[in-house]
């Protein structure tokens, strides 16, 4: 057993607190990894405050981790001591169903593990990487290409990949209009991203305030969902609209704004269910869609891309006692784009 | 000017009475079609009872026509006097927009025009086939192929095409499950164009009370929606669900037997809006899509599909006097599986 210090809380309501957990013993395919940063994701706080049920206490929340491998079961042949790594929201899937051989581990029909709050193979309750250490197996650590850093890569495993899988999915590319809605965490990596691959790209964010962020990352439009008037200015405008806001949407507004046969991915899993009338369905032949970040593959592929592009994260390097007044901030907006906990202070 | 003799309703509650409309004079593109036979459409129950708000009355009902041309403008080169044609849910547009040059003439920028309750291009408001009559840009009118029935072929022109458009769009073929939810007057269909395009398809519907009908039409498979097992057993199981469905349905529980990558098309329109939870379109990248009958030449590529394959809709011959009793039985789903108006009786 490793014992590695973490930040944990032990109730919904509680703050964090430094704690220690045990990470398993290597095993065969085992790589164990020595954290270097660790984003904060919303889905982090969602879980920490019990907001989708089910969260199992003390927990250790973090699925952005970047860091290097400081040992290799006996069988590991994908990594080696000493290699930059990254770690995201999966850690563990069956490997032998249809999901799994296609390469769509989150998918897996066995129940794919994730990086926290999961029951993992072996029974014991998964703890994400607001943590020194971390033991995962090697199928799912994925090599962190030159050109990244490890502080502004952490959160390509997680944002960077939600937004990279629609996005190529429905072939965002020269020619196509794509719509971010949302200048986030995961909205402005997407931003990016979108305009690396060739599209004409728009921001739909609530007001204009980070339009100059906005252009600045790459967009060629920024329109502010506060005024009425961006609806009927952008009726049927796009092919693709990457939905990261959370909060309750008028959805048939934004469907409105799709072209014949557009597609609204909705990547934000709000607590309310969405609400779409049929006509805005059937009246051009639109479609809402979702996506969940992206295989294992697919993942190598976006970190690729990213370094091949220069893309990384906009973020705010905190220390781990800070992450309560991280929450708070990010809670209210308030962030730049994304918190990434250097974990050198846990 | 043409009189015609029609069948209409003069309010939301009015029972269906004899009256004359006059039809417009023949223009250059015109065409002049004597009508033999008319489908009755939901959408002319909903339009008639006004529960989609905006019904012009007096109002003439009937999207699903076939019959015969009888004159023709001058500039006319599609069809000739005696041809077998049809006429389904759109008459005209504006057929310069980008919609229309591509093909998809009821997504036309400039407002398509339906066959009925439809203000025309000439300010006129249009008044559908329960009539002896009807005047057509030739655009819109269809040639019967040989081998289709005029009695028979009518649901084609609005049901046939409703389903066969998303079929064609989302790859119904062989390898694909498809299921048809609904086996009503455009589900049925949907079995035998699905069945003819080579997919593995099963019904879902209420009961298993039309099952051997099903099964004759097509189908590989059929369950019973009202028992709760069939949603555990089909679990991930479809490519494809076409919701035939107007009653308000449990979303999650259909997207729920999606596989991965999966898509459910909406037909309906059922009057309250849909809800879906947002963990059903992320979990396994699944997408809720609408579709709306096709565009002319998908229309007339559904005809000749289904006189190759010899299918048509199954149909019970009313009398106009028996509109009422008809509208009373489609909405208690008493009928196998659509009523048709021999124009005769008008």
């Amino acid at each position: 057993m490793v014992t590695a210090a973490a930040y944990a809380v032990t109730s919904s309501t509680s703050p964090f607190e430094k704690t220690t957990i045990e990470r398993r013993e290597l095993g065969p395919l085992d790589v164990l990894i020595e954290i270097k940063f660790v984003g904060i994701c919303h889905s982090d706080i969602h879980t920490a405050h019990d907001e989708w049920a089910g969260t199992h206490y003390p927990f250790v929340p973090g699925h952005e981790i970047t860091g290097v491998v400081v040992a290799v079961g006996p069988d590991v042949t994908r990594h080696q001591v000493g290699d930059r790594v990254g770690v995201g929201v999966f850690v563990d899937s069956c490997g032998e169903c249809d999901a799994c051989r296609g390469g769509e581990e989150p998918f897996c029909l066995n129940g794919a593990t994730t990086t926290y709050n999961s029951k993992g193979r072996d029974g014991e309750w998964t703890q994400g990487g607001y943590s020194t250490h971390i033991v995962v197996t090697e199928h799912f650590v994925l090599s962190m290409p030159d050109g990244l850093e490890l502080d502004t890569a952490a959160p390509l495993l997680c944002a960077g990949v939600t937004l990279y899988s629609p996005l190529a999915h429905w072939g965002a590319g020269p020619g196509k209009k794509v719509a971010i809605a949302g200048m986030g965490g995961i909205g402005h990596i997407g931003v990016k991203i979108a305009h690396a691959m060739g599209a004409e790209v728009t921001v739909l964010s609530k007001s204009l305030a980070k339009k100059d962020d906005g252009l600045k990352f790459g967009a060629d439009h920024y329109y502010a969902t506060s005024d009425p008037a961006t609806f009927t200015q952008l009726r049927g405008e796009f092919d693709l609209i990457a939905n990261t806001v959370s909060a309750k949407l008028d959805f048939d507004a934004y469907m409105s704004m799709l072209a014949i046969g557009g597609t609204l991915v909705e990547l934000g899993l709000p607590e309310e269910p969405i609400e779409v009338d049929a006509f805005s369905l059937v009246r051009n032949r639109r479609i809402l869609a979702g996506s969940l970040v992206g295989g294992v593959a697919q993942t190598q592929e976006m970190l690729n891309f990213c370094a091949e592009q220069g893309i990384a994260a906009e973020i705010e390097v905190i220390s781990a006692n800070e992450i309560d007044e991280a929450y708070r901030r990010v809670i209210a907006g308030d962030v730049r784009y994304r918190f990434v906990i250097d974990v050198a202070t846990i």
